[in-house]
């Protein structure tokens, strides 16, 4: 077992998202990114096959998707997305994301 | 892109955790699991391939692993073991915490 609290070893940055690797396997990438009211993870998608989730910890702000789309994120949301389909996030307030990806990228 | 607010799609039990699916795909697969103060997910194994993420979203408690070892649970960590390894958990306070299983069981 491998324990990591990501409110202890991750912060903000003034300059954009702050981002920690939580895990990395075979099975699954894990991260933890932090971003600032304001800042954004802007829409992006990868021409390969897998399913990726973001989770919001701590937060209010915005899922992106393609062409446009928005939908509220607040704290307690999971998101699934393809990882081929287009996904971002956009923080209305500071904002702590978790994202696994299966199979890891 | 699906997205599940567990903190409104879930509540809680008094006779025992309360469970939520909130994805299973051939990539993943994640529950939410809800546990009053004082509920427990005994510690358990399952002899198969694959590894499992436990975050918890809020509360406090211990995680359990083999041969009665615990360590502190608290909002923020995430644990990750392998499926074939015993882990638990028990709430101290009510407590939230999201599963991710891969590949999934």
């Amino acid at each position: 077992m491998k324990k990591v609290n990501v409110i202890e070893a991750n912060d903000f940055s003034e300059t954009g998202m702050k981002k920690l690797l939580v895990h990395d396997s075979p099975y699954f990438k894990i991260l933890n990114f932090n971003f600032k009211a304001g800042q954004e993870l802007p829409v992006h998608a990868h021409d390969i096959e897998g399913q990726v989730s973001l989770v919001v910890l701590e937060g209010k702000g915005e899922f992106l998707g393609k062409d446009g789309a928005i939908l509220p994120a607040t704290q307690g949301d999971v998101l699934i997305s393809e990882i081929a389909e287009p996904h971002g996030i956009r923080a209305g307030t500071d904002l702590r994301l978790l994202v696994t990806i299966t199979p890891p990228i």
